[in-house]
This record gives structure tokens, C-alpha cells and sequence, in this order.
């Protein structure tokens, strides 16, 4: 498939997600040029090294003038940032797009300084992995995996059309949504669980019964589950719950709530309350594997990479 | 390999474990004659088709007859039963090991009924899956996975060394403990990340707010790595939520408490406390997967089994 869906497309950010987006843009021949642009010399050598875009300069600036479709993949805090460098240089008619995981703030930092005369539609591609920079990024990342959209109330239909149809290029489904609505439901299926496993990571790390090496010795016993997300960006990680504050606290009350029944249940040996519980949320886990969103290999599969060793 | 360890093995209970011991056992050749025996005559009649044993018998009692190794793997809440059903018919000379996670509450249950003719040693091979049930089991699961014995203060080391040596056969490296320490360790590296994840998956199930299909559908984001742990067998985590009280309450407290101070970091915006944190937790991934204890493949390799299909 060679399907040029953008003249000149500039990517601000080149990380997991940005050079994945560049790797796919590139295999697919969805655009004939690609501007890369970090702020970091050495992150931006490195993505020339992989052959991640057709240009690469520092200045944001200078990477979106001309540019059709411009791609914001920084972490969230550095989005009104952006947004001021890149608003004198935007080409008219151009689409400006992020892929942050809080909406509502991205737009309090960007709308207010993009100029009438383009198209800023804010997006989310729900994927990723522990990883992060550019080394990390690969090909098909967001095969099968949604982006959201939340557009604003006078988003052009076309304009946002032309955007799905380039993430759907890049294999996700597409889904839109309310900016306040789409943080709340990242501040559950998203923020508190990555909050959660870093606290936990954070507890064992602490304890002084328990040694880490213990920790570590033992952690396939359910621990490095939770490790994975815990290993995710720090920066990305902090910019979130900075951004979705009030959706975060909200879902982190509700959790801590929950686990003080949970708690009085086993202080008090109320086995059935537990019971009931521990069946419930199986069946999540199947409804998650029967709508495709995670595979029904045992351990997540890891046993057959384990085995291949 | 074919290296009889015993002459005869009595496997009580034949789920998950059970039965990978027992796909093992047959595949190396551990043993000349294997019964299994459990309550449920549905689960027997399935070991049967499986072929996991030789022997079959709902009686624990008649199992354990001329046994020279009985490996007890049920839920631990019934491990006091099954030490008065087989303590008039175990052989003298026998050796009488458990799987069980929580190890004090199983010496407290079992210990007293034990003759004094017979070797029990409890033992804990960490290892698993959400998986449960007869067919849940495969050969190769505790391939390096670690196994904890926790002896008796009076056990004789012969016998130690032999249950060791049958473990090791199956690939577990083999470390001992005190039941106490083993239970804390077990507490954090087990037990606490399994009630945390059956906590949000109920937290998010019973969120008004947000949809269940919308939990489902955008999972991929980091909830879905939760509802692998809250899958697991509903009667098991009771019976080790309610037999491992104190450890897990001690855990959950400062699991809770280190919440507390993430929380109000994020209320107060203290982006700094929130990236010290997540910093440190990173490191600990890096350690569990140089330790072996995980795969290095971003996302568990899920990536790999998804674009296989």
C-alpha cells in the first residue's frame, strides 16, 4: 500500500510514540516529506541515524512551516510550549494534532494560541509500551489499538475526516469524544493504574522486612506485573497527573475507598464479601480478551517467549 | 531424562498446579505410579482424560496408601481437612509436602495431625497463571520459577534434600525460608499486587461515570495489564487473603499510606515528589528482567502474539 495521505507531514517529538508514527508514515508511504523535530540534539541525531523523517532541524518552528499535518508528541506539560513556538510559522489550511493523554489541559495550552486559519484537532492514540525515545518506537504500534479524538465545537468535519483517515492508515480504530469525558475515562483505564503500579513498586522498594533483592528474586509471583507500567516515562508520567488532576483524585478517592472495604473484610475474615469480589473481576478479564484487547495466552504469553529462550 | 525419583506420588488436588506436576512428572519420568485424587468427581473423571495420573480416587485417604512423596496442592483453607483425611494412611517414610502460598497458617493446619513417621515439609513453588483447573496445567511451568521450603525445625535433611531434588528436576531452583519471613515476602510480592488488582478492576467495574464497554474497549492502556492478576482463581486468593491476615494487612497499610503521599503530591502539584518516585520505580523493572524474572520484550511480548495472528 502507497497511499500519500499528506505533502509534508512534521512531527514535534520523535519518542516512543513519534517515531513509531514515523516508522509507519515512512513503510507506508503515507507522506512525501517528514520533518523531525526534538529540542534535544542528541535525541534528533539519533532519529536521523534511524532514518525516522526526510528533515530534521531543533526548531519547531521552522519544522511546521509548510507542513500539511503538524504531529505534537511531547509530554503534556510542554504542549502551550509548543504551541507558542510553532503558532507564527503553521501553514494556512494546516491540520495541528497531539497525542496526549489528557485533553482538556492540552487544549487549555494550545487552542488559545493556534491561529483561525488552521485546524487544530486534538487526539489521543491509545498505545504505547514501558519503553520511551526513539529506539523504542516500531511499526504497527497502533495497529488495532484506538485514537480518540476530541474535537472542539467547531472543528471542520473534513479536516477531521482527513485525520482518521490517517490514523486508520496507521491500523486504529477511531472513536470520538468529550475532552472532559476522555479524561475521566483515561484517569481509570489509564492514569490510576499506571499511579498505582508506581506506588506499589514504590512500597516494596521500601519496605525493610523484605529485601529488594527478595523482591526482585521473587516478583514472578505477581509483582513484575506491575513493574512493566512502573517503568513507563517519568516525564510523561509526572505532566499527566499534574494535567488530569481532578479526574485522577476523583478515581484515586474511589479506589482508596474500595480498598479500605476490601481491608476490613480480611481484618474481619469475611470470606464471602472477598469471594464475591475475586468472581467479579474475572469476568472483566474475559471481556477484555473477547473484544480483542489483550491476548488469551496464559501470563500474557511471555511463557512462550520464555520457553523460545 | 528418565530419573524415577519415587516409587510412588499421590497428588492431591489437580488444578493448575496439580496437574502441571503431573504433566511433568509423566513427561520426565519421575515417578512409577502417580495417583490423583480430588473431591469434585467432574475434575477426577477430566484428570482421567488428560492422562495425568495412573491411579484415580475421589479419597484422599486411599491416595496417600504406599505413597512414598504426597504433594498436597489445594486451596489453603482446606489443608487442615486434608491432614486429618490422609494421617491414618500415610506410609512410614513418606514424604508430605504442600504448594501452598501462605506458609504459616499451613504448618498451623497441618503440622498436628502429621504422624511422627512421616516427613512434612511445607513448600512453595512460585509459579502460576490466571489459568485454573485440570486443564489450566502445563509441563515446563516451573522451569525456572523458584520453589521455597520452610522445614520444621526437626526436619531431617535427607528427606529435604530429596524433595529438593525431585523440584529441581522439574527446572525450580529451590531456596528455604522461615514460614514467617516467607509469608511477609509473600505478602508483597504476591499477595498485596494481587488484591490491588482485584481492587481497581472493581473500582472501575462499579464506576457510574465511565462505561464497563469503555473500560473494556480502551484497556490497552494499562488497565488491562491488572486484569490478568484479577482473573485468578476466586477461592484461592480467599482462602490466602484470610490465612496470610497479618503479613497482608501490614502491607496494605503502607501500601496505603505511600497512596496518601502520592496523592496529596499530585493535589499539590509536586511534580518533583511524583518524578523522584516514578524514576526509582524504573530501576526495579531493570533489575527483575536482568534477574531473569521477566521477559525484556516490551509489553511482555503481547506485541509479538498479537501480530502473529
Amino acid at each position: 500500500m502507497s497511499d500519500v495521505h499528506f505533502e509534508r507531514i512534521a512531527l514535534i517529538g520523535i519518542g516512543l510514540i513519534g517515531s513509531s508514527i514515523a516508522r509507519d508514515v515512512k513503510q507506508l508511504g503515507l507522506a512525501k516529506h517528514v520533518v523531525v523535530s526534538t529540542r534535544s540534539e542528541d535525541t534528533l541525531t539519533r532519529a536521523e541515524e534511524l532514518e525516522l523523517g526526510t528533515e530534521y532541524t531543533v526548531s519547531a518552528a521552522d519544522a511546521v512551516r509548510d507542513a500539511d499535518l503538524v504531529i505534537v508528541s511531547v509530554p503534556v506539560g510542554a504542549s502551550e510550549a509548543v504551541a507558542k513556538q510553532i503558532a507564527g510559522s503553521l501553514k494556512p489550511g494546516a491540520i495541528v494534532t497531539d497525542v496526549g493523554s489528557t485533553k482538556a489541559s492540552v487544549i487549555a495550552q494550545m487552542a488559545p494560541h493556534m491561529p483561525d486559519n488552521v485546524h487544530f484537532i486534538p487526539g489521543h492514540p491509545l498505545a504505547g509500551t514501558e519503553k520511551s525515545g526513539p529506539d523504542a518506537g516500531f511499526a504497527g504500534l497502533f495497529r488495532d489499538r484506538w485514537c480518540i479524538f476530541t474535537p472542539l465545537p467547531d472543528t471542520d468535519t473534513a479536516a477531521l475526516d482527513r485525520l482518521k483517515a490517517f490514523w486508520i492508515a496507521l491500523g486504529s480504530r477511531v472513536d470520538d469524544m468529550d475532552p472532559e469525558h476522555h479524561d475521566k475515562v483515561l484517569a481509570i483505564v489509564s492514569h490510576l493504574p499506571h499511579i498505582i503500579a508506581y506506588n506499589i513498586v514504590g512500597t516494596a522498594d521500601d519496605l525493610e522486612t523484605v529485601t529488594e533483592s527478595e523482591v526482585i528474586k521473587y516478583s514472578a509471583s505477581g509483582f513484575r506485573d506491575f513493574t512493566r507500567l512502573a517503568a513507563s516515562d517519568p516525564t510523561m508520567w509526572r505532566d499527566i497527573c499534574l494535567h488530569n488532576k481532578d479526574a485522577i483524585l476523583e478515581m484515586l478517592a474511589r479506589f482508596s475507598e474500595d480498598l479500605a472495604y476490601l481491608q476490613r473484610a480480611i481484618r474481619w475474615g469475611e470470606g464471602d464479601k472477598l469471594f464475591e469480589l475475586f468472581t467479579r473481576t474475572r469476568a472483566i478479564r474475559r471481556s477484555i480478551v473477547q473484544a480483542g484487547q489483550d491476548v488469551d495466552a496464559p501470563d500474557f504469553g511471555r511463557h512462550a517467549l520464555e520457553t523460545k529462550k
